[in-house]
């Protein structure tokens, strides 16, 4: 890593460069108003901003259709979510950080006010992108609902901060989200994973980082599938005792014959495959669970006489809830496992459209792309 | 209810009548010995046995495949599994029941040493159906895996067995099992139901339960779903708010108009349409909660996104786990529903196939049709 | 009941009356400006306000140690946090509740930013009083770190309503917050309590309406124990299925013989003696559970070792966390049980001091004494 | 570590060599018949165990009172619960293990028929010690109620069991249930301890042994307080970030200046100290959580209002329960930290005596003291 920290500024200008998407597939750079932290909220400058699959759902096709309801497109909105910054200023009432802190930022801040909210489920926010004049509940999801990352400033409230400490690379630390992510789903799971056996389907970011997550809190054995061996490859690196190139073998059989033939305790399905749901629940033991953190794009035929006939309960996961990120900030902090493998390209923020796409056509084997804005 | 306690006899005799599974739709009455009490076990004598889908099942296609396992078909197996009776005899070791006290009986009687039982999911013992010779692990499966209560007597292991209170009928004694299964329903859906929107779509007697033991509970609104106006005008007897007749209306809209455009809490799926757990998701709030108990006989086109997208967690539950028959027979035992309602028919025990003609043709509106056995 | 509401105006004038507290036991009625409710907040219309214990602690010593800090006595300051009333005013963002709504009210309004709130926990909000100038966390704690009831009007914030249904008269809903309490002790013990044991300690209010509660969900037997046959006797009206007066028998015995020798599953501790949770402890059967939802004003000795030897887990409750209220009031206006019954007294605003003067002698056996303010 | 394995003889005789409690303080050497395993049980030969400090309690005063219950002293009695082995003979139906197999054993296999059992809180067993002819409801504590393993074999129910890998030494198996009582420590305050204060009182093997395991699964900060620095400074090396010498520091002090004066997290106090329950709860933030797995042998003066106040959990364990044994041995598996750090002596069976003279006087800071059998 390099530590640049001391040479960047702190001090805060009128207007930043920051990418703006205008419709599918037109992201331009242009210059706007650095914006204002409010009550509960830090002004943080990007230092570091990661490329998610998203990322690109939302370029391609605009704002989720569920957050839109039929809104018109939002010609001045910046995307990107997976960022990472130092705090260069703060709002009316924050304590709880500096300025010169660098943090790495989760998505979701709720309402605090909706039912799923009292609850701790903010990320299950009921006032859901209701942040706009005339409905404004407080919520935000950075680069969803409000202003995001591929920018040199981005507003954010203080629940969605985690502190990044200092021997942690700027690039290492945009990982922090996606790792929150993983750790949210084994927390669904449960959370006691050690010695239990788990299955992870797909070896994308989060899939890998359910692999690295899952290890690290003692899982065993830990295995991966997936199509491509350079991946799977990598899963052994960050912690897998087995994987399945599910081109060669098939999985059900095999995670069959890892665990003694009565199938795994945990699966979680990270490829949103058509045929992933029925594959999991042929691979979890009576009374397993399933915690689902990608979804075809498709409805798929679905065996649901499994889910009743084995006891399975299958969990549904969007984003990082429940402070996951601040356990996966922890666990990378302490060195747990090596997120930094699989950051494989960087380029400057100027550049964020070819980093696109060497994201999009995984040239050269990209997985995180990361760029660097400060 | 007709208190017949005292006259009937708690002697054992040699011999017994019941019934026996000769093949499908082969039912025979026969003479059989009674059976012997091992520790940890009592012999009960049925005094009433109620008839359940899973027992058309059974009789119609033979024991479940899932059971089966390729083992040919038991000639001499006796199926049933919600009875109520008395016990006659105690099994060595036993003292937490006494000669003479009534019960109710629930299916399950776990292995006790496997990953599940160890846990106290005994409904999902991973030793299931493993009561034989050479494979005994202890898993009974009352009228499933081992001999059921289309019989004078039969054999319990203590863990099934639930007090009967002098005031209940034997009728009614019979429905605890099926309020049980819908109570850990509940139970798994978090079981803090108070003011909270709970949807139960199928009016068979779980659904119709899910009503009854939901409103003991509190939930509010409680919302029926079903094809049938009978069985909907019953459900608001057991305590719906509100009643769909999803022929004449659009469920999904009259909930969502219900509960303030937001959907439901809770979905408990009793119906087992193709189509319910589409409908279950649309129907319920983000972060909700859905529990599956019936299920479709095909494969279902499912539209999995909405279960990531809406953080929504799936509970499949086979059975009455967790002790939650005691649960359901304290209320019911308290009053606070009145499970009467469902019960339309009683025949006497060498009447069976007439029970079961009226059970499967639904004649007379039949609902829980009984069987007086002592 | 009587129905006044159309009848009463929902203008809100510049000035109210309202009690403050200038120092110990020295309150008076003073004019005060109406305040304000700002984003997220309501203004109240207080139209009946009940007295307890609490507040007479605060009215004899001032604000609780643990929120005073050494801060000077607030000369200003309303007390009073068991209130109910009409809603008058919104302040920015508010529809979730409309003008002319009657709402109970919580207590604690968390700040929505610490780690407690940020899982639900919002009575043990870590920026408890932080709600003043230059530490403005936004935590609020009606009637004890913010202006509270004993005046005409209260801002709220909306997380801390529960609406009010019509046919439920002022006073009964004073009592919802205090079964509010009641409810998130019997929560944090588990929930599932039907058909469980449950000992309550101490008929004080929260006493009361635990066993009110405990009975509305089924727990059997429910047993209070407490030192006049006044209260028990209404302990039996509100569901107690067993009372036990302490000064004329031994409770642990007693309890001991109830349950069969056992102890009980769950103690609910309301009665802050010296030795309730040496007693608890005692009545408890091993792996049971105790909920303090009071204490001792002095140091007490406990012996240890039985929790641990026991695997006993003991709950300290403070409040009405985890919207229990929300809970409560829906048991209340499904008539679950009778609140009404605890209340004996009410007195206009201008006769405050009279009602604490009722309430601290027990004058004519009064157990909730009621201020009806609008 | 020494791999004898294949030079041991899997050959069971007639007779063993045992120890055996005549009373307080008179262990003898004797010979007596090799035990027979029944259904769900195993002989195994035991290869080493280690000494606990309540075996020093059974071995000074007899087994413990709440076991006796005025029992006569059983003069055949072989204490010692810490031990592994090898699997040498099969039970009726046991086909989970295999002669051969190394296993670790924990102390407790619950009745599986009395709630707590039925729940999966089989070291709550509620029919504890009920193994004896006429009340034979199948509990087993080993070394407590039935022969331990101060023996060269033992009968052990399969549910008491961990495989024990090839790589690991006879010595390093001996401490798998110690860390179990640990883990199961962590488990019942939540499991997700990654990134959370976690502070230990009390250095001895339970302490150490919850800093190793919190550690593994990313707690932060560790915090180990004591008297002995030799005593902490192992701690240092088995994960604590930070240690405190109460006698030179004031404990609650320097946790909450650590903490930055929040206070922990969690508290898991493992010392016994008189006081260590009010010092634990002065550590703990609001919310927070005790664990409390030691005890003192007198009834200590608690000050129960701060439990109230601050909304305290507070869970007494006894035992490593809910299988918490096979997450530790996953772990130590795993290598996740060093359990042989804690190993300071060996000695041969017959050398018992002096063995407990080691551990009893900690001669040469004597911490596990392990006697090798076979």
């Amino acid at each position: 890593m390099t530590e640049k920290k001391s040479t960047k500024s702190l001090e805060v200008p009128k207007t930043m460069k920051a990418w703006v998407l205008d419709g599918p597939e037109e992201l331009r750079l242009t210059e706007k108003p650095v914006p204002q932290p409010g009550p509960a909220e830090v002004l943080v400058r990007i230092d570091a901003v990661s490329i998610c699959g998203t990322d690109v759902e939302i370029i391609t096709k605009g704002l989720p259709a569920w957050i839109r309801g039929g809104l018109p497109f939002n010609k001045n909105f910046t995307p990107g979510h997976e960022y990472m910054g130092t705090i260069v200023k703060l709002g009316e009432g924050v304590d709880e950080y500096k300025i010169g802190d660098r943090v790495a930022v989760e998505i979701h801040a709720g309402c605090g006010r909706c039912e799923r909210c009292r609850q701790g489920m903010y990320t299950s926010c009921l006032n859901y992108g209701l942040n706009y004049e005339g409905h404004n509940k407080g919520h935000r999801a950075n680069g969803f609902t409000t202003d995001g990352g591929f920018a040199q400033y981005a507003v954010n409230h203080i629940n969605t901060l985690a502190h990044v400490p200092d021997k942690m690379s700027d690039e290492e630390a945009t990982l922090i989200v996606t790792a929150g992510t993983a750790m949210y789903g084994l927390d669904v799971l449960g959370g006691l994973v050690a010695g239990e056996s788990l299955v992870v389907t797909g070896p994308g970011p989060i899939g890998l980082m359910a692999v690295a997550v899952g290890k690290a809190l003692g899982a065993d054995p830990v295995i991966l599938t997936g199509t491509r061996d350079s991946r799977l490859n990598l899963g052994l690196k960050l912690g897998a005792d087995h994987v399945i190139n599910i081109n060669k073998e098939n999985p059900v059989e095999v995670v069959k014959r890892i665990t003694g033939g009565r199938g795994a305790n945990y699966v979680m399905e990270c490829s949103g495959a058509p045929n992933a749901l029925n594959e999991a629940m042929d691979m979890t033991q009576r009374g397993g669970r399933i915690c689902l953190a990608a979804f075809p794009s498709e409805p798929a035929l679905v065996d649901l006489a499994k889910i009743v006939r084995n006891n399975i309960y299958l969990y549904g996961i969007r984003g990082e809830g429940k402070s996951a990120t601040h356990r996966a900030a922890a666990l990378m902090t302490q060195k747990k496992f090596d997120a930094k493998l699989m950051h494989t390209h960087t380029f400057p923020l100027e550049e964020l459209p070819t980093a696109f796409k060497y994201f999009r056509g995984r040239i050269e084997d990209a997985i995180k792309v990361v760029v660097k804005v400060s």
